[in-house]
């Protein structure tokens, strides 16, 4: 069988776009992101993007970036084009999203990386640990998704306050560190009646306000410690100080805030963080109502995948053969299979799961082969996770645009010509 | 247990030793590397490594790369440090060694990469293909170890012409493209007679030279083909010009001069290639003798494993608990197992692999928890492949220095204070 195209196809090269409009912080941080923003503006050090223009510049900690690859939403948040993905297993740290809910602390928390101090308490030996000293008890590799739990908020039709995410606000990792549970181990254990584990942030907390109103800390159940890791080392470097170093709790399969940067104490606790963002903060609301205590804590995600290949704006794709093709995670499970239709989920046929599996917690690559003759296509992707749980067609409403795993909402139209 | 150093630990910082001597190239190459050497200089644009001193500034074309973790022998080889490893699965490519046989093409040959054209031969229906018609045939990705074939020449005592590397030719990278075996079923199957698969380089070859004397031109198995890839992406980017972009051929588990970068032509051939880099090139010749055809060809790599931390130039190693870390590799073949030695090789230990399996290609990672008390350790790893081949002690030697696995070789010598 001859799979070759017969025709010359056009050289319709990616054009990446600017950047959409930016919604700028959450609700109560806004003041402090505009400050934060107006600050890395000023000391912005983006290199010239040389294929296309860039609606803000990069802000200084992250400056290093690929400029091209992402989309500046504001100082402290900015996203992957979904046109940069690429065909990644790995997402390469210059094009990682970035999401901070404080602004960045200071470069010279990364000066002297191993002199970092984490507190643990809630252990029967509570003490301070210098990174240097975790860096002796253990060493584990884990590859994961990292992905804000706002990821995808740029589908819902109400609109939630808070960044607009398409697909960008996610990345597939791969993190070293130390098992929490080696520390614990050698703290003794934990004490009698730890039932979470919670992760304080070391950001330089703004003065004027009270802690707990701004203050980056999380509990996750007592469970999640099991595979998650004191981490020094993202993709085989030190972290960088965008993405928490030098020392990030990762908590494989939850989402991005529950993976605290720059951790200063590491505590469990019989109850959960009183503060705001906890307790309030990252809960599914009902649409119109606001986070409290008694609503589900966006913690683990669940099945999802979307197409990176072809996309609207790659521009006019020739009529024939084309590869199908984008990424797909379980959460907490691995993902069994990807189903792809072009014809916005009339039918579906199964995809082809290609390159290196790197566990439960990673994303696996898919291609579909197909035959796109000339017109318009709804290409939509459905993955299954392990446990038979399908990506649903549709999104969980809620009022912060929280957790979005529609594959209708991440279909994409390309115009065949 | 209570694993936990009592005494606070020393913060010694790694310090990033310069780069050692450079053997600059490849005999009769050597005026050609001078040229390039100094033109390349000129427009160096290396930032300045803030942690510390570069040797030589980066080329241009690999200006990008991060200075500080890499060794700049000569204008077209560049070693990574083998502390800039850290934990690393996969090796960031700002970080990957760079060794190119000729001068590198101009950057206009990635401006418009879909328009690159391949001709393949030797199949029963021969014809040029663009970039872009390749990436509609198919779509597979593969994590492999790309190693130089001179990686581990400095530990020759014979002092071989050619790079002196020590372990930073290499790395571990993914990379994505369409199946060579995709291809030829789309072009009718190879032709009858065909035994080798023949890539030749798109290199610009210089002038008044013989170009069978210059030319990049390699020659591996037929079989070979199952595996082996025409890659547009490494680690999830579009291939860089420094390694081989816009189109590469990948043939997973061979030594690196077999992955011809800026591939412009694919031909199944009755012959091995003529060119001098194919006849007497890269040969397992005698100590003393020249490279001819009758010699084995450096082709498929063998079991290897190196220590990546402690070393040396880490500086005071604290007594205590340290884990002892590096990379496995099997060549054609998984890795099994690998055992650590903190006595010089008279007693070994079963180390843990660590991190994602990314495939029999790829390296993994080892660790092994051990308590080192005050003195000087002699720390070296030795690998067992999937076929029960352990990584030898000694090298076997050669005249250019080629494939050298002996552990004796890579082991390192730390003092605990």
């Amino acid at each position: 069988m001859n799979h070759l195209p017969t025709s010359p196809t056009s050289p319709a090269r990616r054009s990446l776009l600017a950047g959409s409009a930016s919604a700028l912080a959450a609700a109560g941080l806004a003041g402090l992101h505009q400050g934060a923003l107006a600050q890395a503006q000023a000391q912005a050090q983006a290199p010239a993007a040389a294929a296309a223009p860039v609606a803000k510049p990069l802000p200084g900690y992250a400056g290093w970036k690929k400029a091209d690859a992402l989309i500046v939403h504001s100082s402290t948040t900015i996203e992957t084009r979904r046109g940069a993905f690429g065909t990644s297993v790995i997402t390469p740290s210059d094009q990682l999203y970035v999401r901070n809910n404080l602004p960045t602390p200071p470069e010279s928390i990364v000066a002297d990386r191993d002199a970092w101090q984490l507190q643990v308490e809630g252990v029967r030996q509570p003490r301070s640990l210098s990174l240097r000293e975790l860096k002796s008890l253990g060493l584990e590799t884990v590859a994961m998704v990292l992905q804000c739990s706002g990821n995808g908020r740029a589908f819902f039709p109400s609109k939630p306050s808070g960044t607009a995410w398409t697909v960008g606000a996610a990345g597939c990792v791969i993190w070293s560190g130390v098992p929490v549970r080696e520390v614990v181990k050698a703290l003794g254990g934990v004490s009698d009646g730890g039932l979470y584990m919670t992760g304080t942030g070391g950001e330089v907390l703004p003065a004027g306000l009270d802690p707990k109103s701004v203050i980056v800390e999380r509990s996750v159940p007592l469970s999640a410690m099991e595979d998650a890791l004191l981490a020094w080392e993202m993709n085989g470097e030190p972290i960088p100080l965008a993405h928490g170093g030098p020392l990030r709790l990762i908590v494989p399969g939850y989402t991005g805030v529950n993976n605290i940067k720059y951790i200063k104490q590491l505590a469990f606790t019989p109850r959960e963080s009183e503060a705001h963002i906890m307790s309030h903060g990252y809960r599914i609301s009902p649409p119109g109502s606001k986070g409290d205590p008694s609503q589900p804590s966006v913690q683990e995600m669940s099945v999802k995948s979307w197409i990176n290949s072809p996309l609207p704006e790659d521009g006019g794709q020739a009529a024939g053969l084309v590869q199908i093709h984008g990424v797909a995670f379980g959460g907490m499970d691995a993902v069994k299979g990807v189903e792809v239709s072009t014809d916005g989920g009339k039918s579906w046929q199964a995809a082809r799961l290609v390159g290196p599996d790197l566990g439960k917690y990673a994303w696996r690559q898919f291609v579909l082969q197909a035959r796109l003759p000339k017109g318009t296509h709804v290409l939509a992707s459905r993955a299954t996770d392990a446990r038979g749980r399908v990506q649903p067609e549709t999104r969980g409403e809620n009022q912060s645009g929280y957790n979005n795993t529609s594959w209708a909402d991440h279909a994409v139209t390309v115009t065949v010509a």
